[in-house]
């Protein structure tokens, strides 16, 4: 199977983190990116109201006759996965079975740490796939709601950060994990913060989890010709274009974008 | 003109703080609340989709044969109240012709200071409102984007709002304000953080001014029997109830709820 159009969704501006990740290991793909600002966050709304938008996000993705679609959201991924596949019939990566396999794959004492939104921590959806592939793996997890509202704001290191980091890491960092899962597509910025908590735990983050999940899975990257140079498009879709959205994904991404407006 | 039965809306849970203020101010009164949960916040969105999804919630309030609007997001507010008035025929109070008024009567020296979410200030709503009345009032106002996730995460007199307090505060403690107009619903719950801040300021909260205004531009109160008990119906509406709403909506009305599903 040729994989050549990737469309890819978020409830904003998070998945970009992967959207750049992806974009610079197989620099020859179209990608299509639907942000959600309409509606977001996901990540404390419930699991019916986030199966429902992850069925719009999906449809609108599919009239850009994409060969593979990347829920760029850890909480979407939680919830709604089984049902994207039942109902849409191209493949489909989440970001739980991918950031779940190189955590295994990292951890040398098997104490694995993860931390997400409320909804992601709540739907167990890291643990139950961790325990699959390996049950002697412990799982310690943390809800850090403030996260995504502080990324959004810049606070990327920042006093008020490290305060709400330190509050919500305390419990594992007692629990000598050595690997850490940043199980929500916001979080790589953080990371300065996050290590200054955590010096010695390597961070995972969705982007390269993904990345290597394409490689390995679909033997994506071998075919290209000049992995250096950026050949694909990339057009970016956002619900609501009023927001500072472009802004924050220009600084992201590192590249200026025209942000175009999806009807969903 | 005989009001008996309202119709309140707010992005989400903020909006029970004036639901509180207005059915202890009129008991005799049915309220019926909807929270828009499935798609809070509006403080960051755009004014197209804030004045969307008004509508939306304004025409779900109708199906309740109601005699008056109340608009409890102040964001609503600051863009949706004209287009609302000139969709719908019955009367509509937003929050911040009130707020403006009570400020008005409460400041000494017309130095008004004024907090809100990021759509809220860019708006300019108050500003214009207030030197409408009194074109001698100076307005200083700050945008306070990590207040409404700082008040949905619990964290109501605490070292990390205060920090942050501090910071969107500064500018306004510097200009000798003598009131400060709590621009958004969620703010009351901080009072005992600005006033660490700004302790001789007056806080001037929307469920107080939106009484106020309710008294003195409708009459209401007047004819009431019992004042004292309540006996007027409330029933709570949210787009998606599977949300920690019911538990935050219970704490800030001091009474137990049945959260009712709307599907708009």
């Amino acid at each position: 199977m040729s994989i050549n159009r990737v469309g890819i969704f978020d409830s904003g501006v998070g998945g970009l983190t992967v959207v750049k990740e992806v974009r610079n290991t197989f620099p020859n793909l179209d990608l299509f990116y639907l942000g959600d600002t309409a509606r977001l966050p996901y990540g404390d709304k419930s699991e019916d109201t986030i199966i429902n938008y992850s069925y719009k996000n999906t449809k609108f993705l599919l009239s850009f006759d994409i060969d593979l679609l990347i829920v760029a959201c850890n909480t979407s991924s939680s919830f709604s996965l089984p049902y994207l596949e039942k109902e849409f019939k191209l493949p489909i990566v989440g970001m739980i079975s991918p950031g779940a396999a190189l955590a295994l794959k990292r951890t040398k004492n098997k104490k694995i740490g993860l931390i997400g939104t409320r909804a992601t921590i709540r739907s167990g959806s890291y643990r139950k796939e961790i325990e699959k592939i390996d049950s002697k793996a412990e799982v310690y997890d943390a809800s850090c709601p403030l996260f995504v509202p502080l990324v959004e704001e810049g606070f990327f290191d920042d006093e008020v950060t490290e305060i709400v980091a330190r509050r919500y890491l305390k419990s594992l960092a007692e629990k000598g994990i050595d690997v850490l899962i940043l199980g929500c597509t916001h979080y790589p910025v953080l990371k300065p913060t996050l290590k200054k908590i955590l010096p010695d735990v390597e961070m995972i983050s969705s982007g390269e989890a993904t990345s290597l999940h394409l490689k390995e899975k679909f033997g994506l990257g071998e075919s290209l010709v000049q992995p250096s140079k950026i050949k694909g498009g990339l057009r970016i879709f956002a619900t609501d274009t009023g927001t500072h959205f472009k802004e924050v994904a220009e600084k992201l991404l590192g590249e200026n974008i025209e942000l175009e407006s999806a009807v969903l």
